[in-house]
């Protein structure tokens, strides 16, 4: 089945990121793979949350908000490789969670995210190997912020 | 010589990781590349310390559970590639260590597993571009989290 | 124009970096990639910031601390590749800056390392899938440590 049937299953728009910076969203490099930049959970212009998971952002915003550093990190690469079909598995991420000092639940907010990849890719190719980061700050104090790195099908 | 040879001469025994949420703990890709999930200290459905390194947990049990990391890896590697000889060079490598605002040794705690993975792959193949990173909390409220990145010997 | 020409019109000397523990500066693998350790920002033995951007050290000092860091990392690449030409594309760079807990501009620390990748290897080749990270602390008490991943031109 087509991913983008999915996300219109899903009721997912995908709307264009732009970088906060000197760095690119996406980078394709060998021919078929692709690396992105660290994704936030904006919806538009806005953050829906700021703050830590576990003080000011309770842990199923957080999970929220994972998903949605998902869908950002899908929009990038929709615009970078035109058809999110080219994605054969998502072979990275790693996931970094502004935490209060007592929350100790990572792995639960990246969940959010990662349930959408499977959900998109299947369970083998939207599963990747993950690393779960609690951090004490985000760059404009968002909650979470997403990497990963995805292996393409050969062209043609 | 044979890794397992090696193993059993430092009397480790390699026992399944099971993921703790939705990702993989090991990812092929590129036919002769592998990404592991961050993978923490425990010893069997233990951890051994929790907290910070500098405050709950000193810089050698900091170490030791390094070591530990660096064994549950292995033990991801070994189920997902069959045969850890397969291995050619650990490429990269980031440790996560929970640290008091006043422990600046991360790079010490590393040490840890990657004297170990020196032991088995040689100064060569196991000494892997590393990065130490401090966190001020992780999943579990483990007080280590290693992921790494390795090439494989091209397949007969 | 040839690399070392610019670093030369940018005053920039590279120095060598020696290893703080038991890893790699530089990896190269699959031919044609490689991944660095994370570096520090030491102008020869000497850290010129210690502390957390926004509290010890200013916006301004972090980025010269991240400038720094881009000509560590590219005084490593040399010593491995032999010639810095040989860099196709920075494909990845994850930036780690200790933060002050209200210090939520960790994007505008890394363009200071960002800004020299794009003088030297030009707008698209210079600019990385970049993550930004904020964290509590880091080894020796350094301010700000960048890791990369670089494609590399084809040999011959």
């Amino acid at each position: 089945m087509n991913i983008y049937d999915r996300l219109e299953e899903l009721g997912i728009q995908l709307s264009p990121v732009t970088p906060a910076g000197i760095y690119a969203t996406v980078v394709e490099f060998e021919g078929s793979m692709v690396c992105t930049s660290g994704h936030n959970c904006k919806v538009g212009d806005t953050l829906p949350h700021r703050g830590r998971v576990g003080q000011q952002v309770t842990l199923e915003e957080g999970q929220a908000c994972a998903r949605q550093c998902a869908v950002n990190l899908l929009s990038s690469l929709h615009a970078a490789l035109g058809d999110l079909n080219r994605i054969r598995q998502i072979v990275r991420m790693t996931g970094y969670v502004a935490s209060a000092d007592t929350f100790f639940d990572q792995p639960k907010v990246l969940d959010g995210a990662s349930q959408l990849f499977v959900q998109l890719f299947g369970p083998e190719a939207g599963k990747a190997a993950r690393t779960a980061v609690g951090v004490s700050v985000l760059a404009n104090n968002q909650p979470v912020v997403i990497e990963l790195m995805a292996q393409l099908h050969e062209a043609g």
